[in-house]
């Protein structure tokens, strides 16, 4: 019972047997994720590997967060990139402290522990780093898929890089895991962790892969470097809205990975009320990452606003002097967080309603004497109101 | 002039105008030698580097010989091989005494500093270890051609031994040398060196490339793991011998390499008396080496022994019970450090004279009623004395 929910939506499983050994041995298993402290910024596709460990915690496993200090305070030291400067003790300190607040929505506080690797990696030492990187050949990092091809591609690979995966592989060996958990892109990197304790005698860990959540764009999976993706930190409205947008096909999917939802449950509503199906997806996804209350708060806002096309009651109100104004200009007095020039093109693009009649004209003269409704795209609504 | 004595023999300098420019600089230079503490016998093959270095010191510049203790200290920590052991302390210390007694025949031991490379190497740890490795990519360290070759051949290439270089690199950052000195072989480990120095802001130390020396055989160079060589320490008399043992076609290359005879001279001396040309090169080497009366003393047994074919009036006695021997018994009485199988081969492959007769029978009997004049091999002679 344990194993089949345990084992249940992972990509592979290195390996099952193992697992179900594992799960006999009547301990708290100690379960491992690492995390890169440079970015902070969880979204749902992070979602699907808190869910699981989430689920070890409920059978009474220990997850440990490894915090990737050690690199992170290195930065890169390629120094032929500004991309990733070093960071200090107490940015990573905090980055940790936000990602914990993130991961929180999902994880059970009182069973994590929170680790930070620069703790064992510092004391390797000159000695420890060339006996670590002793236990690796360059054919067999060349495995690596990134590796192989940027090799194949003549791309340049630093020597430290190749060096990487033995370090977060020794984090395994450090806090001897007993399982590990990541992306099915994270493979290689898990098996180096395994690898390595088998050669210190220890029972090697087992490698638990789960599938990469696609993004809303359908296609890649979701990342922030592609921009498809919904934070975990997101409003409860906007984040309802969000899912609302996905593609119909990674319906199915999202109810997997994200919900609770029994198979046979969803699988039948998408078929016979895909509207329906989508707005449950969106009310469980945002139930769990905030409360009831606020997934029905979301749910009703949906409907009222993009389902029944109303303008929402509790609209932002901006106090503009009363006058005439170029539509621009007008616009732009908005806190919307968008330059003039997206302002420029969503009105030639059709995206500015005023009383809800559509605007295409930046230049076009609007005279404030009353309030005005103003939606911005599909989820900014504001009035803007005449106060002298 | 200093710069054409310093440049005399080198295979490559890189590069020649620096070396020139840095001779101008009217301060003695830092002159870089490297060793590996594991193996401290040295042969004629170091020597044509010891030259070179003296070279230096008798321009007014410094040498700084490098112990690689640091490495030496881990051993070979793949694990996979019991050929490299890691050493002690007190071992290291020990091959560093054994190695400086041997250097000291030729260098100047006032002008020369002695260095051991954990002093900085330790200091680096986890973090500096990284910052190292970032600073080379993998396809310029597989330009190596060894490296290249196994990476070629499928023959493992663990990622330590990929860092190595870079830590020899990082001791002329360290010491700031000026110039390194190393054989043909040891170009690409120079070059890193000189690569990490201009990123580090140093002005870039001259590599200069010796020729290897070809050992005994003609053939491949003059190695310890080939066999082919003659120990600095050699005893005078056994070095003289050896060198008149190596075909006359190196007698050029040693001339120059080992000795400070004129290019006219000892060109126009082998065109003319062969034979006197290689006494002359066995001559000014073991009297390099050794003393000028030592050499002396080599050249006259030399020529007793084997030029006048005489039987040597100094041979080692040895007394044994008079009575009778089968003769492979008789000569294992002798301590000449041949096993009784060596002793077998040697006897009935022709190699044994008795008073000036040879004999290839192992089992033939021998009465040791008087002394007998024994000769073993080429080299060795003793005389059997019964004594009751």
């Amino acid at each position: 019972m344990s194993f089949e929910k345990l084992a249940k939506n992972a990509s592979e499983i290195i390996s099952e047997e193992e697992l179900k050994q594992k799960l006999k041995l009547n301990r708290p298993l100690r379960v491992k994720a690492g995390f890169d402290p440079t970015a902070p910024d969880l979204h749902l596709g992070h979602m699907v590997l808190l869910r699981k460990l989430r689920q070890f915690q409920e059978e009474g496993h220990e997850v440990i967060l490894i915090v990737g200090d050690f690199t992170a305070l290195i930065g890169d030291p390629t120094g032929r990139s500004s991309v990733r400067p070093a960071l200090t003790h107490s940015e990573i300190e905090q980055n940790a402290k936000t990602y914990q607040e993130q991961a929180f929505k999902v994880l059970i506080r009182e069973k994590t522990k929170v680790v930070f690797n620069s703790e064992w990696l510092k004391a390797l030492g000159t000695e420890g780093t060339i006996k670590l990187l002793a236990k690796w050949t360059l054919a067999r990092m060349l495995e690596r898929d990134d590796f192989s091809m940027r090799f194949k591609n003549q791309n340049p690979i630093f020597l430290h890089e190749l060096f990487y995966p033995l370090l977060q592989g020794y984090d395994s060996v450090f806090i001897q895991s007993d399982l590990e958990l990541g992306g099915t892109d994270q493979k290689f990197n898990l098996l180096v962790g395994r690898e390595l304790q088998k050669e210190q005698g220890q029972e090697p860990q087992v490698c638990m892969m789960m599938p990469l959540l696609v993004g809303l764009d359908g296609q890649r999976k979701m990342s922030k470097s592609y921009g498809n993706y919904i934070r975990i930190t997101e409003k409860p409205r906007e984040m309802f809205g969000k899912i609302m947008s996905i593609p119909d096909t990674l319906m199915e999917e999202y109810f997997r990975l994200l919900t609770d939802i029994e198979e046979k449950e969803f699988q039948s509503l998408i078929k016979e009320h895909p509207m329906k199906a989508k707005k449950l997806l969106a009310f469980e996804i945002t139930k769990a990452l905030n409360s009831e209350s606020e997934a029905q708060d979301a749910l009703e806002y949906f409907q009222s606003v993009f389902s029944e096309r109303k303008f929402p009651k509790d609209a932002e109100i901006i106090n503009v002097n009363p006058g005439r104004y170029r539509l621009i200009d007008l616009l732009a007095l908005i806190n919307s967080g968008m330059s003039k020039n997206a302002l420029w093109r969503l009105i030639t693009g059709g995206g500015i309603k005023i009383n809800g009649e559509k605007l295409i004209d930046p230049n076009l003269e609007v005279d404030v004497k009353i309030s005005l409704e103003i939606q911005l795209g599909k989820r900014g609504f504001y009035i803007i109101k005449p106060q002298s």
